[in-house]
Parts: C-alpha cells; sequence; structure tokens
C-alpha cells in the first residue's frame, strides 16, 4: 500500500466512492480525507460550476488530497421513438421538457469541467466510461494531476495503463451503482473482486484500487492480501451521517441484504447494481426497451426526484454493493475510517 | 480449518468440487484424498449402479476419506409443446426419443442413489439443488454420514443448517458450472464470494466452505481470511491431468479469460456459468424459450455428445469459474495440491 499512499500523500489506502446523484457533499468528501483516505467528488450529473463551488468548499473544509470524478462521454445509441412513447406512457411523471441530451452537449460539459479541473489544480482525478483522449491526459499530467481510470476486465485495465493512467479502480461484480465497462466483452464482464485482482495484478504494474463489497476491516485485508493496493468503499460512506442521501434511501440500506441487489437499467439505460424495489420488478421484463445511457437517465429524474421527496423509495434508484448486508447503522465518517483503519 | 478437517478425518480443507458431466474420475477422486483433500464424485447425470461401480473404484484406489454429490430433484416446471417444437428446430441433433423425463424418474433415481449411499457407507454426501427432507437426513445422520448443503444466499445457508447439514458450501458468482440456488430471491442471488462469506460468517455456527474463483494459494488463503473454514476448487481440478474433460474443452481452459465467461440456461435449462461460444452467442436471444430443467439439458445431449466426439468446443457446454483466466498449463493432482499446500 506503500507506493499508493505515497504519490497521493494519504495516510491510509482508502477512497470514498465517488457516488454520483447527490449523495456526496463537500463535508463528505472533506471529512474522509482529514482521517487520512482520499475523499471524492462526484461530477458525473452536476454542472460545471457547480462542481467548480464544490471543490471551493473541500478546500475550506481541508488541506489534505481529495479527487474528483468525471464521466467520459460515450457515443448515444440511437433512441427509437416508439421506445420513447412506450417510456413516456409507463412512467408517472416525465420531463416537462422531452430534452433528449446530444453527444456535443455532453462533450462540451465534459470539457468545460477539465478546463476547471486544471484551473482549480485538483489533486487527483478519476474517469468513469471511458478513458480521455491523450491530449486531455498530457494536459492534466503537466499539471501534475494523479489520473485514475476504471475497469472491469484485464482488457480495459491494460488499455488505461497504456494510456497512461496513474491508477486503476477495478470495480468487482459486488460494486454498487453503475458498471464501469467501456470494452466489448465476450463473456458477462461481472468478474467478482476476487479474480478481477488477480487477473489484473498479473499483468499491470501501475497500482490497483479494489473496489466492490469492501465495508470493513475484514473486506478490505482481503483485498490488499489479493494483491490491492489500496480500496474504494461506497455504500458504507453512503451510510454514513455526512452523507446527503434521503433519509429513507439510508433506511433501504440499513434493511436490505447483498442478495436483494441486482443488475439493472431500469433507472439510466446503463447497467447498474441497486436494491430491487417496486420499479425494478414491475419493469423487469421491459429492459430491453430501456433507452439508450443517458436518455433513460433523463426520462427517470422526474420519477426518481419526486419519489425522493414523497420518501418513496419504490420508485427511486437504491443504488447498493453486495456488502449492504453488513451495513447496520449509520456512522459518522470519523467511526467508519476508525473501524477500516485500526490495527 | 481445524474444525472442519477434523471432523472429516482429512488433512487439508481442500474439496475438490463435484463437476457432473463426465470430467470427474474415480481416479481424479481418489488422487485427490489422497494428497490430502477431499475428492468427490458427481452422481448428478449417473445411473444409481454406474455411480456404486465407481464409489468402490474410488475405494480401491484409497483409504481415504472423499464424498458424493447428489442433485436433489426438484418440481419440473411445465413444459410448453411450442417451445419444445422450436428447440427441435434449433438443435443439430436431437434425442432419439424424445423423453421428457418425469418427476418419478426422477425421485426414483435419488432414492436409490441414497439407498446405495448408505450402503456403501460414503464418508461425506453433498447435496446440490435442495436440501434432502427430514427423514433422509436421519437416516444418513444415523449412519454417521457426514452432510454438506449448497447454498447461494444467507436464506439458503440459514435453512440449510436448521435442517442439520453439517457443513455448507457457498457458492459465490464466481462459480463456474450450475448456480445452486433453490429459495427464490428478490435480487440477482450472485453474490460474489467476498460478500457470500461474510454475509453468512454472521449467522451460521457450521464449517463454510468457500467455492468459486479459488485456483490457488493466493485466493484459497483470501477466503481463508474472510472467514472460511475450508475451500471448494473445480475449473483447476478440471484442467488436470486425472481428469477426463475432453482435450478441446482442457484447451479452452487453458486460452479463456474469466471475463470470457457468462452465466447461460441455454444448455440445462438452469443458470449455469461457462466459457462463451458460438451456441451461447448465437442463441442469447433465445433464453426465455428454453425448457425447464432438466428438460433442456436431455434437449441438447446428443448436440452436445456430437460436438465433444468431433472435438468442436462450440457446441459443447464449456463449464468454467472466473478463476479460469489464471490457469495456465495442464497439471496432474499432485501438483495442484501441493501448490494449494505448500507453506
Amino acid at each position: 500500500m506503500g507506493e499508493f499512499t505515497a504519490l497521493l500523500q494519504i495516510e491510509h489506502g482508502i477512497i470514498q466512492a465517488p457516488m454520483a446523484g447527490g449523495a456526496v457533499t463537500p463535508q463528505l468528501v472533506a471529512a474522509v480525507s482529514q482521517y487520512g483516505g482520499l475523499g471524492s467528488l462526484a461530477s458525473g450529473y452536476v454542472q460545471p460550476e457547480k462542481m467548480r463551488q464544490q471543490i471551493r468548499q473541500v478546500k475550506q473544509l481541508t488541506s489534505r488530497p481529495f479527487q474528483v470524478n468525471v464521466f467520459v462521454p460515450e457515443p448515444i445509441s440511437e433512441t427509437k421513438t416508439e421506445d420513447v412513447s412506450f417510456w413516456t406512457d409507463r412512467l408517472p411523471v416525465i420531463p416537462e421538457a422531452q430534452i433528449i441530451p446530444s453527444e456535443e452537449e455532453l462533450w462540451k460539459d465534459y470539457e468545460q469541467k477539465i478546463n476547471i479541473l486544471q484551473e482549480e489544480e485538483v489533486p487527483a482525478l478519476s474517469f468513469t466510461f471511458a478513458c480521455p483522449n491523450e491530449q486531455t491526459i498530457h494536459h492534466l499530467k503537466q499539471k501534475g494531476i494523479f489520473l485514475i481510470g476504471t475497469a472491469t476486465t484485464k482488457k480495459e485495465a491494460l488499455l488505461l495503463e497504456e494510456k497512461g493512467m496513474d491508477a486503476i479502480v477495478l470495480q468487482g461484480s459486488e460494486a454498487g451503482g453503475h458498471r464501469g465497462t467501456f470494452l466489448p466483452s465476450k463473456g458477462d464482464a461481472l468478474q467478482g473482486l476476487f479474480c478481477l485482482i488477480s487477473d489484473v495484478k498479473s499483468v499491470c504494474h501501475i497500482p490497483l484500487i479494489a473496489a466492490g463489497g469492501i465495508t470493513d476491516r475484514t473486506t478490505m485485508k482481503a483485498a490488499l492480501a489479493l494483491g490491492a493496493d489500496a480500496v474504494q468503499i461506497g455504500t458504507r460512506f453512503l451510510a454514513s451521517q455526512e452523507s446527503a442521501a434521503a433519509d429513507v434511501y439510508k433506511k433501504a440500506l440499513l434493511q436490505a441484504e447483498g442478495s436483494e441487489t441486482a443488475m439493472t437499467r431500469l433507472f439510466s439505460g446503463k447497467k447498474a447494481r441497486g436494491i430491487v424495489n417496486q420499479w425494478m420488478e414491475e419493469e423487469r421484463r421491459n429492459e430491453d426497451r430501456v433507452l439508450p445511457y443517458p436518455i433513460q437517465h433523463v426520462w427517470t429524474t422526474p420519477m426518481r426526484k419526486a419519489a425522493a421527496a414523497a420518501g418513496n423509495p419504490e420508485q427511486m434508484a437504491l443504488w447498493a454493493g453486495q456488502g449492504v448486508s453488513r451495513i447496520h447503522s449509520i456512522l459518522t465518517v470519523e467511526e467508519i475510517m476508525h473501524e477500516l483503519t485500526q490495527i
């Protein structure tokens, strides 16, 4: 674990996962960094200037390193008009203006973010859904920013290393939220951490960060024993005092078993793991009609927002990893970091 | 690991997985037991008297403990005539007599096996696909036979413990071959070992055997660190000198990556993990039309046999766990056991 922590100048090889969707606050990020880990802002669904604000808030709260995660835009698949009508009919609420984001807009948003991240001299950046292009990598490295890619297979990890990433998050099939898969795979690309770490360890030479199902000291130690240099933890921090997740969401995390989670594309168009609720059960048979990412996400946003406001977990995306079984109380970041780092 | 090995009077907490389909020979089973592990005959697709013969062969080869695995019959779901026609048209070869096994026949076969296993005084028995009934458990325990159940969720493990099993195999989503899931689950019941072991460890008190993705000393140690009392290893023994797997199958194991495996019901009607081949790719979209287990198995048997005879891996069931990435050579059981148990 020495190399990774030394490179990032952090005390513990523990990254708080950048969970897009509003639960990650500057307070949560700063607290994780303050207790010796690496806090992570999630810029995925945040406007560029809002992201800048959040970065500045973190800086006010801590002088320690933190990172920001960025979604790399991907080509949007073709949207069938009949599928748009299908979901318009099925959803309890639909977007006021039926905006379908264009690839151009997504790229503009991404480039604005990359510029701001350089201006703000963020210590580290992580990327999901693709590898940034060579020019972007070059500029960020010139600024001395530490770059982290996300892989779900050996092939993806090898590509990220070759392109110049400084470290790689290995996302096991246990992980909650969106799959970071970005290369086509002959199989299901749903490797458990057990296999993914040792697969990649045998071919890559940069630090590896294990993600998925890690919630406590025991699982963290097992990931390190398998060859990981650090761990990334999501669900455990989602169920923290500092997390801005809705109360009803936190309550669901305390009650769920890992076996009650499943992969679904119903909320966003991209495969993600969450606690099975009414929307997932009722619409399971319509997975094939789901709109491409991020259009399904835009389409279901009003439903998810209304459900959160009404305290109704049945129509929210309750992203959670399989380690959710082990979460029985809402703790402070201090308590979580203490349990993880005690000897 | 002490308790489990002491109970079974074996040297190492290493079980060779009972892989149905013909690869497991009495020689393989005896070799694993001879080197201090627990060899396992797979009786799933074997006639009762053939099973008795194999048991006697193992006894001739070793005086050490071994076990036999038995499939517990389940209710067969309704078979739609149009789906039978659908597969009759698609399959390159079909069964000569279009026999659909009845539940009654499956139960008769199972009961014959249970009687033989008692007569032969087999040291240990493991069960897959369900928990045997109370009477069977009672009779087997009176004979002093050690009973092992198979679980994929905490709920299943709790039931198996309550019913009197002496130990439980925890099958992670990494595992090759058929899923042992037997209780309905709200989620996908595809928990990675990382999470499954710690979930069950917190509630069960009998020995736990970790299965799925374990191929070597490193992964075995990680499973034990997570709380397992022993490990069960399949794919690594499938790629052994003593395994009777077809050469073309062994070759596929040496070449495949874990990310190139996927779950499918296309071969048997029941979810199982194997290396993706032409049959799995071409028929993926027809998963919904698959006949119930074990009817799809009976229906695809001639195709799989013809493919194996012709050395064609594209129409065989290439069951493999995600640990297949780590298998680069065909070893003897002695070599495998040596790598696993060296200090």
